[in-house]
């Protein structure tokens, strides 16, 4: 049917180039908060060239400067691996592919399933989605959104799954869903996808910055905004004060640690904060630690806990539910193995009845989530309740299609493909031969 | 006082040099398990240099072949943090050391605390550990005995950890075991720690091999031998007949899964194989699901449950025992970052009351661990019930140093410093250059 379309039965994988690619964001503290000083967002960036003219798979992960390096030579051990095949035999087993990168057994123990291997995994996986979108001439979510259920389901590795979600009980859900597929994508196309914004609270603006940028969130249209908090506590209550002041008492007002402390540190804290009514707390404490979290969001309720941008893998997601830890999972599209275990953590949610609101910000992470939650919203979850994506305003512009967020809304992507950077931005940005980087 | 002990105020860390060093292991199957069909045993290799004559300080990871340049590459973003200090400044805090290692905050991204950056840092941090009781010309578990319970304390990073165990805690616990330090040692000195044997067990040996080895396990007088399971049910059975009949009903027979389970497979799977009386079952599935584990140990009882060869930090220890999970903690030298990440979990452990059998093996694991082992039993958790540390009987000649195991005991390391290859190993097997690989 559709998978005559466009078809490139004779395409192959050619080859591949990587570049480690940096964007000097810590000069102006953009990003800044109480675990990341000064970040310099930067990706390692693959793209896959094919035998076809023009036709190009892209894929990245999101890195904060130092240690690119690391990731592009993971990169380099991995890509190998989709070089010489048939861009349609990678197509049509999109979901062997995913099992064959994260199994070799030799590169499987430098994880497993984690880290700099798991991050550069997301890049390949992601640059032959990428290629597959671009093939079919559709962008990433409409590409996966005509899958049928049983496609959706061949995916996703239920290795270390079944004891929460088994294959029978994904399909059961999605089956359910698809009846209202067609009427969820019209109101995406009409009203776009709610987002939250991030952009004002960086630990490193100052109180004028910080009102300054709450203010502008609120007249452009956001219900919720994110404040970095856990430097100190003195100025989390001054800062607290600050935002609640702009944003009056019924838009949301989301807290973030980024991971800075222990577990009765978090709580002791929180109590503190709790006047400001959070809307919830974000990375109290290390994202490894399941049981912690539970025991967080037990002591500070009703404030949700949420934690995600860290977790490693589908493996940690599914404990964060089964213990009841998170109020919503905030995958991050390329530190999970790219678009299949991505799948993976909307199916354990929709079996949890938990919301996906997806890390974003960096650099390209918009770019990359708007698909993924326009998936979730009209496959898998149905449901726009607490549901939002994260939204940061700075880098769009390095990108192909730069994701559009109107009135607080994500607008769904047009353009084939998931999201590349132009060539421009590669080349300029290279580190550390690019012009941004060695000119003087 | 002993401080003063061939202290090297002048000397400065000058420089370091990197060595991706494999060994063809897998052409014999030596270490092949359901998840890890043909490993080269390898190791990401490192050698400070310092200004004075002869002084090195060694570390490496130990990986498993493809994949060893990218913890190359990630110990090279890491050492030169160390580059240029004095090497008593680094002496005097190795706490803060291990701390600037894991917490720098571009490179805390790629984890954090785990996989390739974890590996890598317990390279580096191995390296200073060991360059500290080359100083001192004691080997290394002879300079950890000698520190007071608060210098101890001062190595770990309690983050994340004092919901479980405090500074406080922690000290308390080292104090009570002080009395009987003296006495500990010198039964260590007379009789060595007990060990138990994996060579005997992997899955790509043939029956009459596994019968062979287990004999000749049970003749060198072990007590305790590991035998691969997983791959098939069929196979495992016969196997473990063949084990059971040589070491007869009172050797302990150890089972390993290398992860290859679902948590539901895990446990009816050994439900199949109770007749055999395991003395336990390690990693029967994904490590990094604590909640997993705890499921399986409730279900396949009174037969122990044990992991952690592939844990990647001490909050998965931490939880781990907070969820009585686990009946042993097989802490791994150089997946741990280094020396003062295996404090803190035989802290927590001896906190619980729970064993730590460490994973060794691989190349050099044995030569590292019978340190720690060593420090555990005198100054930790002062038993050896039910404690053994695991050995596997290959590649010990390439270190200047090669563990010594007698009667199914290891005997205490001599020389000074920690464990390091012989420069004729690293430049025989040398990747891809070294005669071993570019010959033929």
């Amino acid at each position: 049917m559709r998978a005559e379309v466009n078809v490139l039965p004779e395409v192959l994988v050619t080859g591949f180039d990587t570049v480690d690619v940096r964007f000097p964001t810590s000069l102006a503290l953009d990003g800044s908060d109480a675990m990341n000083q000064a970040p310099d967002y930067s990706a390692a960036y693959l793209v896959l060239r094919t035998s076809a003219p023009e036709l190009e798979g892209h894929g990245f992960c999101f890195t904060i400067g130092r240690g690119t390096e690391i990731c592009v030579e993971a990169i380099r051990a991995l890509a190998p691996m989709v070089v010489g095949e048939k861009a349609e035999d990678l197509f049509a087993d999109m979901g062997g592919l995913w099992r064959r990168l994260v199994g070799d057994s030799q590169l499987r123990w430098l994880g497993p399933e984690k880290g700099v291997m798991h991050m550069a995994t997301a890049a390949v996986v992601n640059a032959v989605w990428d290629l597959y979108a671009k093939a079919r001439r559709k962008p990433l979510w409409k590409l996966l959104v005509e899958l049928t259920p049983e496609e959706i389901v061949a995916l996703v590795d239920f290795r270390y799954l079944t004891d929460a979600l088994t294959p029978e009980q994904a399909l059961a859900l999605l089956r359910e869903r698809e009846a209202g597929r067609a009427e969820r994508e019209a109101r995406l196309a009409a009203g776009g996808y709610p987002a939250y914004d991030t952009s004002p609270g960086w630990l490193g603006y100052d109180d004028d910055k910080l009102r300054r940028r709450c203010r502008e969130a609120v007249d452009a249209g956001f219900t919720h905004v994110k404040v970095k908090v856990g430097g100190s506590l003195e100025d989390d209550r001054r800062r607290l004060r600050i935002a609640r002041d702009v944003l009056g008492p019924d838009r949301g007002l989301m807290l973030d640690a980024n991971q800075v402390w222990s577990v009765p540190e978090a709580i002791a804290w929180m109590a503190e904060l709790a006047p400001f009514e959070p809307w919830w707390i974000e990375e109290p404490t290390s994202p490894d630690d399941v049981l912690g979290h539970a025991a967080i969001a037990r002591s500070v309720a009703p404030v949700r806990v949420v934690t995600g941008e860290h977790a490693q893998n589908r493996i940690i997601f599914k404990q964060l539910l089964q213990a009841g830890a998170v109020a919503a999972c905030q995958v991050d599209a390329c530190r999970l193995a790219g678009v299949n275990e991505v799948i993976a953590v909307l199916l354990l949610a929709a079996q949890f009845g938990v919301p996906v609101c997806p890390h974003a910000g960096g650099v390209g992470l918009c770019e990359l989530v708007v698909h993924l939650s326009a998936f979730d919203y009209i496959a898998v979850s149905g449901s726009l309740d607490e549901r939002m994506i994260e939204y940061v305003d700075h880098l769009h512009e390095h990108f192909t299609e730069p994701v559009r967020v109107v009135g607080g809304r994500y607008l769904l992507p047009r353009s084939p493909g998931y999201a590349a950077m132009t060539p421009r931005a590669l080349a300029d940005h290279r580190f550390p031969d690019g012009p941004v980087w060695s000119s003087g």
